[in-house]
Formats: structure tokens, sequence, C-alpha cells
């Protein structure tokens, strides 16, 4: 199904046109994926894997509100930055309403590199006393952030990872440091398109007037184009909508305690650590030296490789970055097994039980909700395939 | 029409929004633009311009084979390349093909601004005897290629604005300096996508290994994802199917001699440089010594402005960048003002006649294609709208 190639032809076209440096994951074993739905991942032999790693589907793999919004302008217009443009501005306006009143200035561009380039030369060229990213102990940041104040800096608070509600309780990772804790610099990366090419980095007007008036102009003229817009747009209208960011808190609490009963079982488990859906798993050796446990933690995503799919690896960290609702939900399977069937059974021999299920979860509405989502998808697909 | 903000409500927002650097056009009195089909853009108003400024569209604003491909990617799966896929393989296939054989490995990036640094990092850090960009005078590159090269140089072609076919001669720019002249990278840029955020840069084998073994691993995840190779894939092919090749050729030949015709009436036009749909003309106060008329140049954009629109003024070099398919008819408008009363009469006031129209070309086979193509496009968002 939807190959051009085989595997082993795929491999090896690779092999030959793509940079060495673009590596697979799996390397020993890669993995192609012909298409995916939610948070399901599919192979060409219609095998599904649970997504717990691609952290850039934010709102789920191919959301039908998305595709129809991307599809919609690019249909009208897709051009530069150097026009007018309502997409732009709405968007703008919507992503500073999220954030504190004084972060208020946005430059768009296509890639997070890129944000991230012009962080480094804002801080190069307009304010070079100040250093990199400052990822302070909690607890200890609003102190930090007085010293660093005081001492001329500027915080930048990285939300690729975490924002856009991921993190649950707060649509954004940095204000778990508190209400009176605000970042001079918020950057953001591509889940904010759900895998639309498109960044951000949101400022304060002062920082844009010193970034102006430093003389470096930098600005990326397809940034903040319509589609990318009107995508981004989109996705904040299905967080809202479909309330992910209660879903975060819910689905990954769920998790937490789901981990903490195999932590109580396996002296393995160091410590269940995240907030919302973004929730690590350390592995140590020794419980009370914490010896980390990397041979451990590098063994469990393989593991889990053929069956579930898809835990990050951070030497002894694993790190669970589930991006969609009723990850560990059983029934809403059959949804997407309509389509494809589903040959993955609930891998009970699997060390850690994280899909030892809820019953009492699957009627929920957001599950509804993932319900409707895919019949509308299903129509436009209809409409566009007649 | 299309409207969510007024013109005014749009520049405020976007005045409190968005990066100070993010210049608009013509920013006195900046154009809105809601719209956009072929060679033309549409403001709020309605008013059509013909667009020869915009690099990017360079099939076409909002070309429904384009789009079409877009959409289908995108409801199917849209990941980083760290999966195996196949149309990652098959555009880095397509795209080596249209090269000189030894340019066989592709790095897929979201921006072609991406794709500098990758370069720049390159020389930097793997090459580092080399210098930056080099653009030899034509008929001395030969002998400039075995002199860089003879030093451990490499040559790099940057295919941003000229690849593609826009040269009409040759796909790529810099096969213009003959068929031995092969360069060690290649650049390209947006338009490859036609909008669609995309970059690449193309190199030797040698030169990958080169690089993956300075231990620079740079690897943009989301560069070459499906969604981004499918767009590729569709310009070429519309690139083929449509022989715009050929196309760039036909109108820039026709565009080339309606200057030099003004050329012969005007002393203030110096020079008509360019090939295909990259032309120039070089404005002069004074055709022996050849001094830079540059208030006039910078005049004449602002006097075509109302009525034509978009030619990129450098200093005092006139440069004219058409994208699309018969930018000079006057016929295929009607397609176009079936949807939108065309209130654009030929400027027969201009200063250069640019419009002054040749009937003969009216009924080309690619005026009919384009006519078919915007039924098909017709057809598409109709499909969508019901």
């Amino acid at each position: 199904m939807c190959e051009l190639h085989s595997k082993r032809d795929t491999l090896a076209l690779r092999g030959r046109h793509i940079g060495p440096s673009c590596k697979v994951f799996f390397a020993a074993d890669p993995v192609k994926i012909v298409r995916a739905q939610r948070q399901y991942m599919f192979d060409e032999k219609g095998e599904r894997y649970l997504d717990c790693i691609n952290n850039v589907a934010h709102v789920g793999h191919c959301h039908p509100e998305v595709v129809r919004a991307a599809l919609k302008q690019m249909e009208l217009l897709n051009t530069n930055s150097r026009f007018l443009h309502d997409n732009i501005v709405e968007y703008a306006k919507r992503l500073s309403a999220t954030l504190p009143e004084k972060l208020s200035v946005c430059y768009f561009t296509n890639s997070g590199y890129v944000c991230s380039f012009l962080i480094a030369a804002f801080i190069a060229e307009s304010m070079q006393s100040c250093g990199g990213q400052i990822i302070p102990p909690a607890g200890y940041f609003q102190k930090v952030a007085e010293y660093v104040h005081g001492a001329g800096g500027v915080f930048i608070a990285d939300e690729v990872q975490v924002g856009f509600g991921r993190v649950g309780k707060h649509f954004w990772g940095f204000q778990m440091h508190g209400e009176g804790f605000v970042p001079d610099i918020v950057t953001m990366g591509k889940p904010m398109g759900n895998g639309h090419p498109m960044a951000c980095v949101v400022t304060t007007k002062e920082i844009a007037e010193a970034f102006s008036s430093s003389g470096m102009e930098y600005f990326n003229t397809f940034g903040g184009n319509p589609v990318s817009c009107a995508v981004g747009l989109a996705v904040l209208d299905v967080i809202e909508h479909e309330d992910l960011q209660g879903n975060a808190v819910k689905v990954g609490n769920y998790l937490t305690e789901l981990l903490n009963k195999q932590k109580a079982k396996h002296p393995l488990i160091g410590d269940i650590r995240g907030v919302g859906l973004f929730i690590g798993i350390d592995l140590v050796k020794d419980p009370q030296r914490r010896t980390p446990a990397t041979a451990e933690a590098q063994h469990i995503p393989k593991r889990f490789f053929s069956k579930i799919f898809m835990l990050f690896c951070l030497l002894h960290y694993i790190f669970l970055d589930l991006v969609l609702e009723e990850a560990l939900g059983a029934k809403t399977a059959s949804v997407i097994s309509e389509n494809t069937p589903c040959k993955t059974e609930v891998p009970k021999e699997a060390h850690l039980e994280l899909l030892s299920g809820d019953a009492d979860s699957r009627e929920s509405s957001s599950r509804k909700r993932n319900g409707a989502c895919t019949d509308k998808h299903a129509l436009l697909s209809k409409r566009l395939k007649t």
C-alpha cells in the first residue's frame, strides 16, 4: 500500500541520494512509514504503531481541520510577508493573547533552527553582555530571573517541546514557574504548525526595537506567509475546541499513575517526572546512589519498538512525548482499524505495562470528538478522490 | 472580499505584533494582497496586478496540481525524515537526474537561509581553505574554475533565482557556462516548492563524505518531509508537462525584443540583459560613460506600480523576474476576470510600453493549458466548498 519503491529500494536510494547526516531512526532496521492518523503511524505492511516520540504532530497526525485550513489558503494565496495580509497579523494577535502582555512582537520563520540563529545573532550582536539559554532549577527561577535581569541579561523560554498546552496545566511551559515570571524571548517550533514548516520568536517591543536598531535586519521573507499562518490558526482552534490542554492533564495524570504503579514494583525505575503529556521515566541501577541504568534505558525502546513504538531515550532517561489524545485507550483503535486491520495486540509481556488500559475512560467526550474528526477526514478525502 | 480586517487595521496590527525588520513592499502605501492566480495578484478591492517580482511562485500562484499534491500528502502523512519514505528518495532521484552525474547527494531543509548557513558552515568547518560564493564573469568561467579547483576550492552555484528552467535554454543557470562546467555545490530555494517552505543543497558524494567526517552533523529533521517532497515533485511535473522552460525562452525573447525596441527610442536604457524570464533593464544617464540613472530607476517601479506592479529595482538596474507563462498576453486576463472584474487597462502612458501586446501569440498552446489549469482549479475549489 502507498509504496512507490520496495523498502529495500527506498533504503538503497536513500544511501545514494540523501546526505549521510540525515540519519534514520532505528538504523539497524529502519522503519518505513507510509501513513499516519491521529496518534498512530502505519508502516508499509499496514502495521500500526503508537507514536510516542513525534513531538511535531501536536494535534494529531493529518488533523483534518489543519489540512483543510492549509488547503483553503493554498488555493487562495501563498506569498511572502512583504505584502499586507490578515493571516499574519491575526495569528500574531492570537499568539500574543496567549502570552503575558509584554510579549507582543512576533518574528516568523520557516524553521526553528532559524529562530535559534535569530536569537543567537540577537544576543551576539545587540546585547553582547548576555549568555545563551538559561534553564535554572525550578523554585530558584524567580531569584535567578532577578539576578539575570539585574545583570542586564535576557531570559529565553524554549517552548518548542513544551508549548501549546503540552504540559497540560499551562498553555506555555514557562508558566509553570509562577505567574510573576515572564521571559524576554519565547521560541516556538514546528508543533505550532502540526508539522507544517514554521517557527516563531516572540519578544517584547523593547527588545524588538533593540534588535532593529542593532542594524541586524534579519527577516525571513516567507516566514509568516498566509498558508503557515492559516495552519497556525487552525492548530490554535483545534487545541481550544478539542480541549487538548485539558486532555493533556487527564491522560498525563493517568499515565503517570500507571507508571508510578510500575515504579512501586520495579526498583529499576528511579523516578517518574514530568507534567501533562511531557513525561520521563528515570531508570537507575541503584535507587540510593541513582546510578544511571543506561543499557536498560537503551533496551526498553527496542523492546517496545515492534509493538508500541517510539520512546525517546536520553541516556538513562526514557522520555515519553505523547502527542495525542487518548494515547492509552484501546477502543479508539477501532476507528483506525476500519481502514487498516490492526495486527497489534496489547503487549502484555512488555516490561512496563503502559497499555494496561482503563475501560472507564473509553466513552470520554474527547474520544467521541476523535470519532467525529476521523469521519470528517474521510469525507474530505472522498471529496477529493471523486 | 477575503478580508478579516480593514487595511488600516491590518497595518495597525502589523505595527503592533510583527517585528520591525519584516518590512513591507512600498512602505509609503503598502499593498494588501488577498488572492492570487497564475501571474496575477489581487488586492482587497479586487484590483489586479501583474506579478513581475515574486520569484517564488515559480509555476504560477496557487497552481492546482501543486496544491492537489500537497493536499494528498498532507492527508496521508507529514513527518520528519528519520523514517524511511518514498517521497524524499524519489524527489532526490528526480533532482539528481536534472543535474550532472556527480551532483547526487541532497540535503533538504525548510529554508534557503538554512542552506546558506549549511554551506557557510561546511566551508568554514570542513574545507577551511576556501572562500565564499564565486561569480566570475561569463567566458572566463572555465579558466576561473580550473584555477579555483587547482587551489583546492569549491564552486557553489546559487540556483535560488535562476534554477528550474527560469533561464529558458537550460534547466539550471550554471549550465549557461558550458557543458564542461560542473559546480561542486548547488543551492536551491523556495521556488522549488512554488512557495511551500523548502530548500535544498545538492553536492557530490565526496563532499558529502567530507561534510560528514568533519563532525558537523547538521540535519534539519523536517527537511525533505513527505509533504515538501510531494510538492517538489509536482513542481517538476508542471515544469515538464507545461513546457515552462520552453515558455521562458519564448516569452523571454518576446519581452527582450519589446525592450530592445524601447532601447532604440530611449537613451535612458543603457542595456537589456538577461536570459529566459530573468531579465534586467540597465538605466543610465549617459550612454557613453554609463552613469547610473538611480533616481529614474527608482521612479519606474513606482510609476508602474498602480497599473502593472512589481519591478524589482537594484540601484540603476531594473530587474524583471517574470514568474509565469504569457506574462505579456492580454487575452489570458479574461480567464481570471470571470471571477474578478479587471479594472486594469493597458497602461499606454507607461514610460516603457511593456504591455504593447502581440495578438498572434494569443492562441498559443500554453495559453490553452492555462485555461484548462484554471478550470481544474475551479473544480477543486468547488469540490471543497460544497
